[in-house]
C-alpha cells in the first residue's frame, strides 16, 4: 500500500467548480480499483463512502474530507435522500467530492439516482465504473462467468428486489442455459432452493462465495436444492454472491487470497 | 500516461518461477485498468496481448518482451492453441507472463480454458479481474444496467455462440423485466429485432454503443425493432454493445469522453 502513496497526486484546483465523481470501489480487494478511481480519490476534496469499502482506500486521499454514509451494525443507514443532499452540498462547499460506492455504481448501486439528483441541482456529476462482485467474486474461486460448452451467457438478478421480494425473473433464468448470479439472496436460499427443484434444476452445480477477493474468501458449494445447508455448513453470510449453473464445476476450492498473491 | 510510469516498477526476480497473470484490460480506457492489473504488467517478463488492447497499457511494462496475439485485418487471429503453448513456453523461459486480455477475462474470454491449459501444464496460473464493456459501455452515456422501478437485472448474451448462432436464450430473456446486453451481435441486428417483434418488444428501447468509455466512443439509440436503422444511421461497427430495455431511456446523448474528464 505504501508505495501506491507515492503515485504522485495532482494539484488542487485553486477555485472551487463544484463536480461530482461516482467511483465503484470494486468488490473487495483495494488493488481492484482502477486507475481512474485512484485518480479521482487523489484529487478529491470530500470522499463520501459505503459500509462495504475498505478504507484502505482512504490513504490515497488524506487531502480529503472522509465521511462515512453507509450503515453501521445496530444503526440504520442514511436515507438515500440525505446522502443526495450531502453530496451536493459538499460539491457546492468544497469542489470534488468522489461518491465511493462498493463494486460498480451502476449495478444494483443506485448510482444513477444520485447522478440525477446532481444533475437536477446543477451539479455535473461522472460515472467511473468499478469491478463488480458479479465476476469477481466467483473468480475468487476461479469459476468463470461463461465458458464455450457449459454457458453462453449469464443472468444477474437481485433476491431482493425493492419490496423485499426474489424476483419472478429467476424462473425464466433457470430454464436457460445462462449461469445466474444472485445478489442479495442470502435470506432468500430456501426459496431459491426451492424453485429449483420445482423446474428441476435441484442438481445444478451451485456455490455462495463470501468476502470475494479479500484474504477473508470463503466459499460453499454442492447442489441448488441444498443452498441452506450449504450456508450453514460453510457458516456463510453476507456479504456474498450465489451462482448456479454448470460453471461452478470448474471451481477451485483453494480460495485465492489477495494477500498472498499480492506477494508474488 | 506519463505521470504513471513513475509509478514505483517492482525489482525482477533473479529467479525464473514461471507463473500466469490472466489480466482483465478492461473495456477501452486504459485507466480503467486495475490497480492490480498495473502491479502484474510492472512485474511481467512477457505480455501477450489481444487486439482490442489500448498498447498505451504496454508503457508500464517497458522491462518485458510484448507479444501480439490478437486479429490482424486480413489475417486470422492465432488459434487459440497455439497461445496456449506459446503462454506456457514464455512462463517457463522467462517467468512471469501477463496474459492482457480486453474486458474481463472470465465472461467471454475464454480466460478458464488458457488457466485450465497452463495448470495441466503444471504453470500457476491467476486471474485478476477486468473491467467489462457490459457495464462500462452504456455507462460511457449514462445509462445503468439495473435501476429501481426500470430494471431488476440484467441478462447478458452472445450473439455469436461457438456455433456461429444467436443464443436462444434471448427469447426467455425478453420475457422478464432485465436489461439485455448483448456482445458481439452487430451481424445478428435483423436478426435481434425480428424477435424483439415477435415478442411484442419491438418498441423497447434499444442502445448500440460503439468504443465505449474511448474518445471514439459513439452511441445511436431508438426501438429494438430499429436496430439495423439504429447501425445504419450512426455507422455503428464493432466492437460495440447492445443495450435492449427501459434504462436506456436514461441516456445521456453527448459522448462522455474519457479524454475530456481526464482533463478535470
Amino acid at each position: 500500500m505504501t508505495q501506491l502513496l507515492n503515485f504522485p497526486s495532482r494539484p488542487k484546483s485553486s477555485s472551487v467548480v463544484p463536480h461530482i465523481s461516482l467511483v465503484g470501489a470494486g468488490p473487495g480487494d483495494p488493488d481492484l480499483l482502477t486507475l481512474k478511481g485512484l485518480k479521482a480519490l487523489q484529487s478529491a476534496n470530500v470522499v463520501l463512502y459505503d459500509a462495504l469499502i475498505d478504507t484502505q482506500l482512504l490513504e490515497y486521499c488524506p487531502q480529503a474530507v472522509h465521511i462515512f454514509v453507509g450503515k453501521r451494525a445496530n444503526n440504520h443507514a442514511m436515507p438515500q435522500a440525505e446522502i443526495n443532499e450531502l453530496m451536493v452540498a459538499k460539491a457546492r462547499q468544497h469542489g470534488h467530492v468522489v461518491r465511493l460506492k462498493g463494486g460498480d455504481p451502476f449495478i444494483f448501486g443506485r448510482g444513477h439516482e444520485e447522478m440525477s439528483y446532481a444533475r437536477s441541482q446543477g451539479i455535473d456529476c461522472q460515472y467511473i465504473p468499478g469491478i463488480s462482485s458479479i465476476q469477481a467474486a466467483p473468480g475468487s474461486f476461479d469459476i468463470p462467468l461463461t465458458s464455450r460448452g457449459l454457458s453462453d451467457g449469464f443472468w444477474v438478478i437481485t433476491g431482493t428486489k425493492t419490496d423485499g421480494s426474489l424476483s419472478e425473473d429467476l424462473r425464466q433464468a433457470l430454464q436457460t442455459s445462462a449461469t445466474v448470479v444472485i445478489l442479495m439472496g442470502m435470506n432468500k436460499l430456501a426459496q431459491i432452493a426451492q424453485i429449483c427443484q420445482e423446474l428441476g434444476k435441484g442438481e445444478l452445480p451451485a456455490a455462495i462465495i463470501q468476502n470475494g477477493t479479500t484474504a477473508q474468501a470463503q466459499m460453499g458449494h454442492g447442489q441448488a436444492k441444498n443452498l441452506p445447508e450449504i450456508a450453514e455448513k460453510n457458516q456463510l453470510r453476507n456479504p456474498a454472491v450465489i451462482v448456479l449453473g454448470e460453471v461452478v464445476s470448474l471451481a477451485t476450492t483453494t480460495p485465492k487470497q489477495a494477500a498472498a498473491w499480492a506477494a508474488v
